[in-house]
């Protein structure tokens, strides 16, 4: 059993508008010091895989056809194996 | 200039919807291999402060006052010092 973290960002380039949205939050909370925000998707896939490679492969894949719009996201991931009785 | 990575995600034991839909979505598209998703928010923080210490104190409260809801939610965060000519 593997753990994937999965990280979803907008590009760089592209514009971010709940990213403002939370910085105008905090700048109203006082936050002065706080020049940038962006605001990104979190995922913890557990997989059934026999090896790490398999493992990698196939979350490559799902972020690549369900996770990123490839069009104005990008992705990056980690994955680790798991120790026996896994939750969820 | 500092950059936080902010990781906020449900606990354990709260129920996540979210992932649930996710995991159905993954199961049509063939991934039989995937046995639980859980949906997190991910953030990307520039923070103006002196030292690393301060940055990092700046950026939990953030996360306690506005990113975290902590009857149901969890953070952990890392802080890197950015080079020169930050983006964003």
């Amino acid at each position: 059993m593997y753990l994937a973290r999965i990280y979803v960002t907008l590009k760089t380039a592209v514009n971010d508008p709940q990213g403002h949205t939370v910085l105008g939050g905090l700048k109203n909370l006082g936050y002065s010091q706080v020049t940038g925000v962006r605001v990104g998707k979190y995922l913890e896939v557990r997989v059934d895989a026999p090896a790490k490679a398999t493992a990698e492969a196939l979350v490559k894949e799902m972020c690549q056809k369900l996770f990123a719009n490839p069009v104005i996201e990008e992705f990056r991931f980690q994955v680790e194996e798991l120790a026996a009785s896994p939750r969820n």
